[in-house]
């Protein structure tokens, strides 16, 4: 069914359960990273991996690090929006996020395609452990 | 560099100065708020619009509102990513949200399009006043 770009058809929210939106997860590249600096929300974007579920991604100095290197609590967002059929999911994973220091860690990571797309040395790795995880999916059946 | 074939060309990142920030901002439908849930950053995707130069959009109950209401500090994110490519920019504004309550604003932005995507009641009218944004951009030229 077509619906021109507008809502013609009516929305049908769905909440996905921790299997789905892990599957989700796995299958996306991009993430955005919320921390919070001096008391407000921050968001970057990231090329992350999954790494016995948790998510696993480079950092060189800067917001990211210096919340992962205090083990603050993060949060950590994917999506896929389709703003012609206005649908789309999300999914946002809670958990707090450390500098993987173990050598062996390290080499696991190191693997997986985390290479950031930006210039400049990044040569932490950080790593979310999911303490929560939710989705919600937007359709027009 | 080795990062997996797909960026044979240097990466190239450029930071955008305001009026390309709100721009970006301007041609986009969807974006992502951050707020503060009990200390920890939450990120939820809205259809917003831009009202004079803030961001706007409808919320009902929940956190995104709850934000608003308290006039807390929100981030607002819009992106827009090739993972093909491994390209593209980011656009962060940081600002106060609160609820829009005087009439006649609101009918300005009930002119706009800022319909919620998902079902359910969505009478509350949120404004980001936007006191900082800053954006980046990768490219391989």
């Amino acid at each position: 069914m077509t619906d021109g770009g507008t809502s013609a058809t009516v929305p049908v929210i769905r909440f996905l359960d921790e299997a789905r939106c892990r599957t989700l997860l796995g299958e996306c590249r991009v993430g955005r990273v919320a921390v919070l600096v001096s008391g407000v929300p921050h968001v970057v974007p990231v090329n992350y991996a999954v790494l016995d579920g948790d998510i696993v991604f480079r950092s060189g100095t800067g917001t990211k690090l210096h919340a992962a290197i205090q083990s603050q609590p993060v949060s950590f967002e994917v999506d896929r929006i389709d703003e012609v059929t206005r649908t789309g999911w999300s999914v946002l994973v809670s958990g707090v996020a450390t500098v993987v220091t173990d050598g062996d860690e390290r080499e696991r990571i190191e693997v997986l395609d985390v290479e950031p797309w930006a210039p400049g040395t990044r040569d932490e790795l950080v790593r979310v452990r999911v303490d929560l995880v939710s989705g919600r999916e937007i359709s027009r059946p």
